[in-house]
């Protein structure tokens, strides 16, 4: 299982240990973590995944895989930018927003565009055109977030 | 000047008849109109744009230039799927927004990740931790869109 | 017809001579030039262009369209570094190189990769296991660069 | 150590002899192995890994993950196309190019435009205005690919 966890490069307190949590949860389960692989909730996300044996990914906007955040096993400098954000989602079976300011909330948008289920957590809410757009699952809590993260799945061909 | 005008390949006789007022006006006011280069949105309003005699570019998702729309000039086919929304809204000194879904919602995204003014007719509406959030600036009408646009759009360094 | 043309952005005098009679003699045939925007060949090409009315298009790797030079017409900044170089070719019906490095040669590669002829002035020669590759077509001056560019040109479907 | 392996999608069974074989030899030294994803010189080299229990990364260019050969552990779907041909080589300290068209002529050329060493197992050659180029390192047999590949790896600044 490969879940994405996206949100900002600086965040709260409350939102790293979320995402610390979440990474965590992920490990336990064997899920490798794939995400923008710099700081805040990227960070905290990996470092979680980390304290539990569990892989990371970071695909990085620049060209240098040393701009890598220091829990990520595998850093992936694409030199693209922002344009990144596409790659970190279609990676994913699942996504995990967590807080985050408009480049969560493009990858939100590529991610519901790609057909791959976004779980919300403390994050960006929609409307279009005055009715609420429900295609964000809310979770309370890490766990919660885990649990629907891989319940609502993309499913994928096993590897050998 | 340089705007884009993004929105759905598919998308309302109301919304295409706004579009094509848009690229009419743009036109008029001697901007050249940047988009994604399809059917739906795009294709209404470098429709309006040509009629007046505006320049339209297409930056297309796919590998050939001849998806583009039959009013797009220059076709630029990118090979890159909805990763070339990023550059759609990274040409232009201003976006308006027409209706949409996820994908428009991205290069909503993207653009105000990077500083750029984004013009909304009939489009998203934003919330994050429940709080509104008022990036998007809204206009009434196409011709409003276009005034809004000009008057908002990243100055950029006159070329020769 | 939509020709590229790449090389350093860097260059000799000898080779800024032979852009800049590329450049005039495509737009003496109503081509759209489209390059990478920035110095060197890619600045003469446009120079040329320019002084004969012809339109320019630069696809630029950074994420500021003021980077383009300025005989630019519509700047496209991509944002997406050296991977923009994919791009410059697909654009085209034909790619015209003049001297030039390694970006240069990954333009070439990607030309070759994607079926779309490559004229060569001056620039890089293959072999591969021991055999020459000819897939560059040589040319001996600017106008027979631009003759071969439009006899080989892919064949593009008329827009209205 | 991060290596990337490049090479056709489609081989002959000598290649495909020297791709597994420097895969193993990767593995056996602790490198990740990073390739395009695909089938042919690509599979060889992450079945060689897999053999000897190495990581491997598949940078594909497609949507779908499940188009990674079975044995790529962590597939990186782009939707780029062949932009993604840059991503695989900047994610790597050193690059063993095996035969190979011009897909991986391109990356050969991104690679040394980035400053990353390449070595090259019956691969392409290059010169330039006549100058033979010797900017591809030519090993005579895999061990001595993985040899240089780990001499003239780029370094990097080791993650916790």
């Amino acid at each position: 299982m490969i879940i994405a966890v996206i949100g900002g490069s600086h965040c709260s307190p409350e939102e790293a240990q979320m995402a610390e949590a979440v990474g965590c949860e992920l490990a336990k389960r064997g899920a490798t973590l794939i995400c923008g692989g710099l700081g805040g909730v990227m960070e905290a996300a990996c470092k979680g995944a980390a304290s539990e044996g569990g892989g990371t990914v970071g695909i990085l906007p620049g060209d240098q895989g040393e701009a890598a955040n220091p829990y990520v096993q595998v850093p992936i400098p694409t030199g693209m930018g922002y344009a990144r954000n596409v790659i970190v989602v279609k990676s994913a079976q699942a996504v995990i927003a967590i807080g985050g300011s408009y480049g969560t909330l493009s990858e939100i948008a590529h991610a519901l565009q790609n057909g791959i289920p976004v779980i919300g957590l403390n994050t960006w809410a929609l409307s279009i055109k005055g009715r609420e757009d429900n295609s964000i699952n809310p979770a309370q809590n890490p766990v919660e977030a885990v649990e629907k993260a891989f319940a609502l799945a993309k499913p994928m061909k096993p590897q050998i």
